[in-house]
């Protein structure tokens, strides 16, 4: 098992959280792509950043919206999420190239992560572009979902992707962000489960039972130090 | 010598002109590429369209502005410049790798080709952009450019650009749009603009004197129904 | 009865369709306001194209996004929608104001439209946005929605309003645009429509049955020639 | 002499400084309308803080480049700068008038300051624009600018503004950023500055000699600690 994150969400004069803190405890990242985040300035800065941290380099494709940072659903048909992968996937991998570094997999973001775990249109659309564009890319999405489900079916090497500090529901799927406990705060607790998952690849739902989980890669995030914190606990146990 | 136009400038529901008209007389086309015209919707179907065709297909890069639709200098740093171009090629090359085409060369686009034509600074981080991420491309500059020379110095193979209803001055460079008589609108003088070059390699300019110019390709535009009968009287001069 | 339009939907140097051809024939024009079309010069023309021909001026807001011209739905919250009502009635009046005119009515557009006729809490927010702007400004919405009973409710005069070439549900919804029984081009039924709505506030739905509708309002668009012919048809039977 | 600062330059999820450290110290503040930075959420947010603080409000308008954050100079035509200015006059303004509050003044923002400091047409554009809205807003301006001539003799009151880091060149204007020597670090010696402005009407200029200087507002920056510490040093400067 590995951790991801996400990082190069910089715009312009605006910067996000601390990616260099983060860098030394993850094994691989995703570099957001200019379109709910991130632009043509900060993605060489991150590919640079990345490929000194010898980091796998993932790209990180989202909707077109730097205002609602990818997290707003917006209705696009399956053509235009096919393209707009594209496109997002060619200038990320422009920069990859020029830095002498290679794409390794593509995570998508937001609200496009979260309509492409249920939403079959979706996900194999976003599939089909990765697969066309490059079918050695790895595939990273949530465990279990239909974005993994689809991938695989295509042939793609697929992570299925686990949360350390979010609940999960009896089928599996994450509790969605507007419920009151849908974040781990409790530091202690999200380690647990991080254990549960990696010695027992298993799950404690919101409602107290174990379930089977495939786990792959944890996300973690930088934008608190309560979650520095909290990955420099994860990383000892992922190290062997 | 070639005819060369700018294609896929559409925007969302926006069309700007028909391609489809234009495509039968050309050998090269520059396709928008998202940034001052152009979404990954239009890319999409515009490189189907030149690959059909069998034409030429080049990226047509340009400052980050629809609304000014490329045309409004913008104050950007070189380094800024050179990975704007990164993006745009990378975006770009995606679509055309998944169509089965080649990309065959860049030709930036408005304001970008204007400042390039003379800033040496704004030409280097173009060429060193281009040369970088493909040094096979080749590149589309005014004639006898600041662009067009800082190109072969870094080797690359430049196609000097002539303009069949533009005037020209003196020292070579075009008329500013903002004078009166910046445009050709004869086309019997437009169409002797060409053949001039053509047969002699020379230009008459404002003034009524001939100088030397290298001309590799023409640049014809599709916006009006005028335009499209030059480009017919032009192409079968080109045909042998 | 009166006939609106929507106008002032060219974005920097796309343009949209002829509104000199339609405002002859229009009471009330609907005006982009920069978010889905448009942008500060064009508002600055429609406006005064709109004063010359003494119709009612009304501003036409949308969701961000020029790409999909509004027409895409984006999850927004009530507070952002309140929000962004706020920002695009400020600044289209701005322009009224110092044209010498008057801000008569506002008409939501396209996906932000669709979603005020059935979403209590989008309608709430565009009411409570132009009511806490300027309680005298009408609002116009679909005939017989959920916005139209908010506005009513909360005191704004409300037009209800109605199409002349779109078929109607048993319920007095517009049959979705995805159907292909959405629109009506036979353009004779089409006036046959707005007939039985004008002298018999009746329309017929989809199955044939005839249901009440109350039109105050009918709105035509310009994009094509037909729509114009059509326009010309029913102008003359709203004289009197 | 009083205090102003720039507030509300937060973008979506990105925020830019802390505004509330601030507004207890500075009797104006210029509010981002959405163009270099703000959306209407964060106008919203800043237009009710700034009321609460009691603080003379003012509009903040910059060219439309997000990502450049209003830094970078566009090549507008005076048209358009009039009718930018209009359009972000009229937003903010909206959100001003439904919080009960008043607009009081226009402070140009980064390249469009610096622009209209030198430049008659992009001076007279601003003011124009400004007058025509509302002639009885304040404007604010580099103090002895063309900005703030322009704007007296059109019949506007204007506000000369000086800065307390910024050293001045022998005609009175701003060293350029780009210069290594632009900028006074040095608390002190910035604390000198505003005293030799506020009890001698006069600035030492880089050369050293003293220029007279009109100050009627000084400019402060929030992005810094530092800077927060200059401000409190300033602050009680000016208390009587």
């Amino acid at each position: 098992m590995e951790l991801n994150c996400d990082i190069g969400e910089d715009y312009g004069q605006y910067t996000f959280h601390n990616d260099e803190q983060l860098l030394p405890y993850v094994n691989a990242v995703n570099i957001a792509c200019g379109f709910h985040a991130g632009d043509f300035q900060s993605i060489a800065k991150t590919v640079t950043l990345a490929k000194n941290h010898h980091v796998h380099i993932g790209a990180h494709p989202g909707y077109p919206d730097i205002q609602g940072f990818g997290r707003r659903a917006i209705h696009f048909s399956a053509d235009e999420i096919y393209h707009m992968m594209l496109y997002q996937l060619g200038a990320i991998d422009a920069f990859v190239k020029v830095k002498g570094a290679t794409l390794h997999h593509v995570k998508p973001h937001g609200a496009l992560y979260n309509s492409a775990s249920t939403n079959e249109l979706v996900a194999t659309a976003i599939v089909n572009a990765i697969y066309d564009y490059n079918p050695e890319l790895l595939l990273y999405g949530l465990s279990g979902s239909v974005l993994a489900t689809i991938g695989e079916e295509k042939g793609l090497v697929v992570k299925h992707e686990v949360f350390a500090d979010r609940t999960y529901q009896a089928n599996g799927t994450l509790t969605d962000r507007k419920e009151t406990n849908a974040l781990i705060e409790d530091e202690e607790l999200a380690l647990e489960q991080v254990k549960t998952m990696l010695y027992h690849q298993k799950v404690k739902t919101i409602k107290g039972h174990y379930i089977p989980i495939k786990a792959d890669t944890i996300c973690v995030h930088g934008d608190t130090q309560k979650a520095i914190v909290l990955i420099k606990k994860i990383h000892p146990l992922l190290q062997n």
